[in-house]
C-alpha cells in the first residue's frame, strides 16, 4: 500500500470537498494542524467544501462550529448536508399541509425556516393526521423511539404520504470507544416493518456529489471533474461516491479505515482511492 | 382459487400444527366456535400443537390464555414457541456467567427458571460487563429503546459474545388498525448496526417444526410427515415454513391474508398452501 | 384512483424526460398514434428527451430506432442512456491499460469511440490480465456466461479493478409473455459471489437524472426542476427516481403498471406519482 | 486466539460431524494424514459423518470417493448430503408429474432412482410444460446458463410451481488459485428475477443438522447434543449452523478460514466456535 503526502497532490486541484468527521475533527475536536491545511488552501486559491450526512441543524450552526474553533474561512456557504438536499425535496414536492417529524426541535427548524409547517411526531394524533403530506426522519435524538417510531409505523400505513430520510448513516462515533445508533439505522428499520420505499439522502449517493458540484460552480469553481479532488475515511460512503460521481479521491486514516486495516478493507470491498494519504493535515 | 373446507381435510392427519395469531384468535380474542374445532379433533384423537413465535413468556402462561377461553385441551405440553428453541439454545450453549436481556421482566423470568442468571439490559454497567457471555432480545416491551438499544450495540462492540434473537417476528398487530414494531424489527437494527451474525429462532426456519415434530412423536405422535398439517394465516412464516420440513399446507383466510389477495400473494411468491380454506372453525 | 389526461398536464412543462420501453414503444414496436404526441410537443416548444437503462448501443443507434419508425425528431441529442454516464466514468477515471466487457461488440464500440481499449471477457487469458484495469458489464448477449462469468469471478478476484455496471436492468420483456435476464442481474450474481461493491449506473439512481437534466440545461433548457415531468411506466425506476430528484412525475398504464394493479402496487410500495395517466399517447 | 489440539477435544464426544472440503480434503485430494484421525475414531468407538452442501451426485458416490483414497470406513451411510434434503422434500411434496432440473444427469439419475420422472431444462419446451410440478437446482454444471437459466424465469413466470435450491453454496474452490459460481448462486439470481420464494436445503440452515442428527440417533448414536461436534473450516456455514442446532463447534484452520485472518473473522462476524483447531488431522 503506497502512502501519499497530501500536501504533494492537492496542488493539482481546483476545488477539494472534505467529509467532516474522521477527516477534520474527532471525538477531541479538530484535528491538531488541520487549520494548516485550510491556510493552505486559501493563499494557493483553491476552493474547499465540506460534504455531510448531517441533518440535525442547518448549515449556518455547522459552520459556526468551526468558525468558534478557529477556522474562519468555514463559512456557512462552504457546508453541504444531506439535510440541504432534503429541504429541497421538500420544497419542491410537499408544498401544502404539515411535515411530520422524528428528531430534535433543532432539526425540525431548518424546515421550518422555510414556511413549511412542521409537528414532532410525539404530538400526531392519528385519529386526526389526515393534513400530514410527508414523514421526515431528521435526528436520532429528541424523540421517544418506543412510542414515536410505532406511530411512524401506522402513520405510513393509514396514509400514502412519502417518507423521507435526511441522513442515510447507521451510527456514528460517540466518544472514543462508543457509536450511537444514527437516524439511518431507525428509518431502515420503519422502511423494513411497513414494507415501503423511502426517500432517502445522504452520501455515497450521487445526489450529494451534484448538489456540492453545482453550487461549487455557481460560485466560480471549476465544472473540469478531473479538477476536483473528494477526500474522506470512509471508503463505503465518501470513496465510492466520490469515484461513482467521476472525481479523483484521497482515503486518510485518520477516522474509520484504520492504518492497519486499508490495504484488507479496499481489496475486499473492491473500493479504489486515487491516492491513500495518512492525514488531511499539512505541515506549515 | 380453490377453496376446501378445514373439516373436509384433518380426517386425514394424524397430528396438527396450528399458528395461533390470525388462526384460533384475532384482536376480539378467540375466533367465535374455534372450541368446536378442538372438540372435534379430541373426539377424533387427533393431536394438535400451536407453534408460534412469541418468547414474552413461558409456555405455561400461553396455555392458561387458552384454558381462561375455555379450551380446556390446550394445556402447557401443547405450545411450542420460539422461546423454547431460544431457551435450549443457552441451556446447551452458555453454561455461565450473566445473559443481558432486552424485554420484560416475565420475559426473563422464563430463563431464570432454568438457573440461568440473567440481566436487564438498563442494569448493564459496559465498563463492567465482563461476566455477560450472551444478549437475548426477548420482547419489544419492558425496556427503554433509545437508551438500550445503544446499550446492546456498544456491548456487542466490546465483547465478542453471541447474540440470540428469539422471536423473529418485525411486526404484530395491536388493534384491528394498529400494529407494533417487534423485537424480532429491533434485532435486526441492531445486527446491522454492529455487522455481526445474530442467532435467530422462529418460523419460517426449519428449526421450530422440528422442534414441535420431535416434541410431538416423544408425547406419542406420528412421525410419519404425510399425516402432519401445519395451519396458518401466513404464507412466508407458516406455509412456507411447513412446506420445506414437508409438511402438507393449510392456508386460512381468517388472519394476516385475506381472501381478495390470497390468489395473487400465491402466484406473487411462489408459496403453494395444500390447501386455502376460509378458516379453521368447524361447524359442530 | 384518479386518472388524468396527459394531454391536460403536458403544457405545464418546459421539458419532458419519457422512459422508451412501456411508455412509447411495446412488443408490438411504437405505442399507436405516439407520433402525435410529440408532434404536439414540438408544437407547443415542449423539450422532450428519453431516459433508458441501455448500454447495448450507443445513443446514435438507439435514435436511429425512433427515426425509423416515423419519430424524425428523436435525434441522437435526445436520447440518455445509462451507458453514456458509465463511458463518462471510464473516460474520467481510467485513463490507461485495457478494458475487459461482458456483452456484445456493439455495445464495445461505443466505447472503443472513445479510445479506450477493450477486450471481450471470452478472449481475456487470467495468467496475463496486468492490463485490465476495469472490468465492464455491457449486455446480456455476445458471450457465453457458464465461461466468462466464472472468469469475471476470478478476474475480480486476482486483480483489484474496479467493476462498472453499465444497466441495473435485472430482466427486460423478450415478447408478449416471456422476459431475459438482464446484466444487471448478471451483474448482481457476480457481486454476491466475490463479495466487492460494484459502480452501477441506471435508473432509480439520481445520477441519470442529474445527466439529463444538465444535458437539458446545456441545450437552453429550463432549470427550474418545477417545470419538468418525468414520464414513465415503472414505479420503482421511473417514478421513485423522478421523484426523489424533485420532478413532478406521471404514471403511464401502458407498461409495467396495469391498471387493475396500480392503486395496490402504489399504496405497498408508497411510491407516489404526481400524476397517473392512462397513456403518453395524445389524440391529434 | 488460543489453538487447541484436535485429538486433545475429540474424546469428550460421542458422534462428531465433519464438513468435507476444507476439513478432510482440498484441491490437492485427502488432507495427508487424515486416515489418522479416523483411524483414531474407529478404535475410540466415536461415530462420524460427512455434512456437505452437494447436490451433484448420490451419497453412494460421495462415499466411493473417500473409499477409493482408502478411507475404508466413510461408507455410504455415514454421507449426509443437501440433496438428500431435498430429495426428501421432492418425496413427501411432489408426488405426481416430472420435475424439471437445471445439473447434470447424474445429478438428476439420484431423483429418477425414488421414481421422479425428470427433464433437463435443455428439453423443456415451455408451450408443453403443463405437467411440470417442480424446478430443482442440482449442479451448476451440466446445461447452457445463458439459454437454460432463461427458461427457469420464464418457467416459473408461467406456472406457479415450487423451486428447489439443492446447495446454497454460491460458489466452490476449482483450484489453489480459482473458484467456480455454485448453483447456490445461479438459484439466487433466478429468485431475484422471478420475485418469487425459493425453498433451500444446505447448511447453515438448521434442516441438514436435524437430518444428521435424526439419522445418527437411528444408527444407534447419542441423542444429547452435547455429546456432538461439528468440525468445519468455514464460520457462517458450519460453526454458525453448528451453534444454532446447540452443538460445540471445532474450527479447522486448513480451508476457508486462515490463520492469519481468524480472530479478526470471528470478531467481526461474531461467531464463536468452541475451539479453534490448526487441522482435523491427529498424529498416530
Amino acid at each position: 500500500m503506497e502512502l501519499t503526502s497530501f500536501k504533494s497532490i492537492i496542488d493539482k486541484y481546483e476545488t477539494i470537498f472534505f467529509d467532516a468527521f474522521g477527516v477534520l475533527k474527532n471525538h477531541h475536536g479538530l484535528l491538531p494542524g488541520i487549520e494548516q491545511t485550510f491556510d493552505y488552501l486559501e493563499k494557493k486559491g483553491i476552493d474547499y467544501y465540506i460534504l455531510t450526512n448531517d441533518a440535525s441543524r442547518r448549515p449556518q450552526l455547522l459552520a459556526e462550529y468551526y468558525q468558534g474553533k478557529g477556522l474562519k474561512g468555514l463559512v456557512e456557504e462552504r457546508i453541504i448536508s444531506s439535510g440541504m438536499l432534503a429541504r429541497e425535496y421538500l420544497q419542491l414536492k410537499v408544498d401544502s399541509g404539515t411535515i411530520a417529524y422524528v428528531g430534535t426541535e433543532l432539526s425540525a427548524h431548518y424546515l421550518e425556516a422555510l414556511g413549511l409547517h412542521t409537528i414532532g411526531m410525539d404530538e400526531v394524533n392519528l385519529k386526526e393526521a389526515d393534513d400530514i403530506n410527508a414523514l421526515v426522519f431528521l435526528d436520532d435524538e429528541g424523540f421517544n423511539w418506543n412510542t414515536d417510531l410505532n406511530k411512524c409505523v401506522n402513520l405510513l400505513r393509514q396514509q400514502n404520504i412519502p417518507a423521507i430520510v435526511c441522513n442515510t448513516d447507521r451510527s456514528y462515533p460517540e466518544s472514543y470507544t462508543e457509536v450511537a445508533i444514527g437516524v439511518g439505522a431507525l428509518a431502515n428499520m420503519v422502511e423494513q416493518v411497513v414494507g415501503k420505499k423511502f426517500i432517502k439522502f445522504g452520501k455515497p449517493d450521487a445526489q450529494i456529489f451534484i448538489f456540492a458540484y453545482e453550487h461549487a460552480i455557481e460560485r466560480g469553481g471549476t465544472p473540469d471533474k478531473k479538477k476536483i479532488l473528494m477526500v474522506g475515511d470512509t471508503l463505503i460512503m465518501d470513496i465510492l461516491g466520490g469515484n461513482k460521481f467521476g472525481l479523483d479521491t484521497a482515503l486518510v486514516l485518520t477516522g474509520n479505515t484504520l492504518a492497519k486495516n486499508a490495504e484488507m478493507r479496499i481489496n475486499t470491498l473492491g473500493i479504489l482511492p486515487t491516492f491513500i494519504c495518512d492525514s488531511a493535515v499539512i505541515d506549515a
